[in-house]
């Protein structure tokens, strides 16, 4: 059972926030991690794994109420590795899905600082688990499309717009626009 | 810790192979399931997890060679809940991604035998947290599609060829065709 090496980051998905669907590993991580840095959007549930002396900061950013830049949450990762502590960057759901992972894993690979991803559940499987509906049905489907209905969608669709803004989840008619350009163009309309 | 419950069937993700991705309540599951039905792509090291006595049979169908049909499975599955046994029913990566989930579960609903479903990963998430991959990047990405190379495909595009046969996982033009049909048309051509 891995225990959390000292200057290194763990990317660790904290799924839906059920603490019994956590990865073994990520609840081992959480239970010996010296500097944890978690998303608004962690259960008190999975954080109540986290060693009481280890220290614990928020470093949220809920859509529309900036709190922290991504760069200074790279740079309280890197610090707190190059002091020789061991972190875990605790995200909801997936760390790979719809995030900022990739950011962070470049901010890490350009400061040489080992890092690590665990997987977490992300909200579609825990949604399709929690209802029991399969996500895919092998006589009829050969593909499976998540669509996020955050900031890439606006640019995708609308890249005359500039530089996006947060469309506050509340952009039904560009996200059905999104999802209709793959070819679900009639079952999908009643999004809008 | 949930224990597992007499005259139940969890449906569970067991993941890429490596014990330590499993989700905590998988793994309880698993030390306390009477009976598990496997595919055979479930790892020996998380088979390892099962309690010495319980009953372990595998039902692996691997693609073009029939071992145990999915009415098979089901049977087993229904019979043995219905014997009033705790059933585990380990199934590789996420039960809900292209799979038979649907099939089983519409079984288990039929036969009024209550199921569980316990996520697992799948394997893009395994294979991208392996490698440090995001799968998205919020600056360019809105969805993100997963394709598989098996039965489905082959319906979806050629739907006049009538029952498909399983395309041995190297149908790599039909595969080509079907993403680029989501409009992804030059980079993925390559699979060609």
């Amino acid at each position: 059972m891995r225990r959390a090496e000292k200057g290194k980051v763990y990317l660790v998905g904290s799924g839906p926030g059920d603490p019994e669907l956590l990865a073994v590993c990520a609840v081992r991580l959480l239970e010996t991690a010296d500097v944890v840095f978690h998303d608004d959007l962690v259960s008190d549930e999975v954080l109540g794994l986290v060693h009481p002396s280890a220290l614990v900061t928020s470093v949220g950013k809920r859509c529309g109420r900036p709190k922290i830049t991504q760069a200074g949450i790279n740079a309280l990762m890197i610090e707190s590795a190059r002091a020789g502590r061991s972190v875990v960057r605790l995200k909801s759901g997936d760390p790979l899905i719809f995030g900022r992972a990739g950011e962070e894993i470049a901010a890490l690979r350009g400061a040489e600082i080992s890092f690590e991803v665990v997987p977490g559940v992300t909200a579609a499987l825990a949604a399709g688990a929690m209802l029991g509906l399969p996500l895919t049905d092998r006589k009829s489907a050969s593909k499976l499309i998540f669509f996020t209905g955050h900031h890439a969608a606006i640019r995708l669709i609308a890249p005359q717009s500039g530089v996006a803004r947060c469309p506050r989840m509340r952009h039904w008619s560009y996200i059905c626009r999104d999802v209709t350009s793959v070819g679900l163009r009639r079952s999908l309309e009643s999004l809008a």
